[in-house]
């Protein structure tokens, strides 16, 4: 079993959304329209409460013009 | 918006999951032990039937001992 660490991958996806998404320049608020998501889900995902499903995952990375894996990499 | 083409990724994951686990020479039941999931579960992952989360790519990826990226990449 691995479940003693579960959690640290969703901070990098956290760390890599906010990274992402200020190095373009974009709102929460803006960022989410490109996605398709509510505000308030970009703000739970980058504090690392929502535990992101995979389409989302690539919602954001589309929207962030990056490949999916990139968003999972510490 | 990027919605067209949604569920590419996780097509992905699908392919190397079932590579992975067959590389380590373990059936789908042997492998949902070792994440502490149900064999039902690993198989619908590997048909891409289920929008998997993140904490769920972490137990999959700990169980394949390679990094939760690994999974996502083509």
């Amino acid at each position: 079993m691995s479940g003693a660490q579960i959690g640290e991958l969703r901070r990098v996806v956290a760390a890599n959304v906010r990274r992402l998404r200020k190095a373009k320049g974009l709102s929460q608020e803006a960022f989410a329209d490109d996605c398709g998501l509510h505000r308030t889900y970009i703000g739970a995902i980058e504090r690392a409460e929502r535990n992101v499903s995979i389409d989302n995952i690539e919602r954001l990375a589309g929207a962030l013009a990056v490949p999916g894996y990139e968003l999972l990499k510490p």
